[in-house]
């Protein structure tokens, strides 16, 4: 099992976080962050970076389940979806795999909670590929 | 080993968020993200839940060398700390164990550097604690 799943697809790199977007408010996600990673290594660090955004997507109604089950479990939430521009064409979109990061929390009121989220995520990097 | 360092504190809870944020600058975290999960719930779902931030934070020099060694490390970024009022005058304060959710990646090139979070992380929670 790894850590995530991903997909690569050609593009224009905004264009596939607006894509992106919109699969996770069909599959119930909306997006709670974004965090501009080019932007904050340049501005933090001076260093050059690959276009590389970090989107955190939360589904409420899980989200509340999830909280109510086991009270600390925002330190895990929301769920990332990183979007990241390999080269001029070619733009990757990796999920975090959600069982994973559960596994360490050990409470097995989460287990059906954490598979039901992975398919939905699962779900959107499918799409991603199937609608290019 | 557990998913997250955490310790309980009396206070309010805007000022113990301006605690955790100002000792998480000393250790030279930035704050990328901030959730309000009592707003979300109440705005998606209407249900009451208590106060509950959770603090997106990130280290850029750690950052920048964990993406270098594991581009697709940012399913797993920022570092979050969960403040969450249990009653009107206890705080609790939670930083994620990033050892823990390292683990999963499985590239040695992280240790060191998850370690030294994990370190800095587990400073702030203890920061909390005595300046009480």
């Amino acid at each position: 099992m790894t850590y995530y799943f991903s997909t690569t697809v050609r593009g224009d790199f905004e264009s596939v976080i607006e894509k992106v977007i919109q699969l996770l408010q069909k599959e119930g996600f909306g997006i709670l962050t974004k965090i501009d990673i080019q932007q904050t290594l340049k501005k933090k660090l001076n260093v050059d970076f690959n276009k590389y955004k970090i989107l955190g997507a939360c589904n409420p109604s899980f989200a509340y389940k999830a909280l109510q089950a086991e009270n600390k479990i925002g330190t895990m939430l929301p769920c990332n979806i990183i979007v990241q521009e390999l080269d001029r064409d070619h733009i990757e979109v990796a999920a975090v795999n959600p069982l994973l990061s559960m596994q360490a929390v050990n409470n097995e009121k989460l287990d059906g909670i954490a598979q039901e989220v992975r398919n939905k995520l699962e779900n959107v990097i499918n799409s991603i590929k199937s609608e290019e």
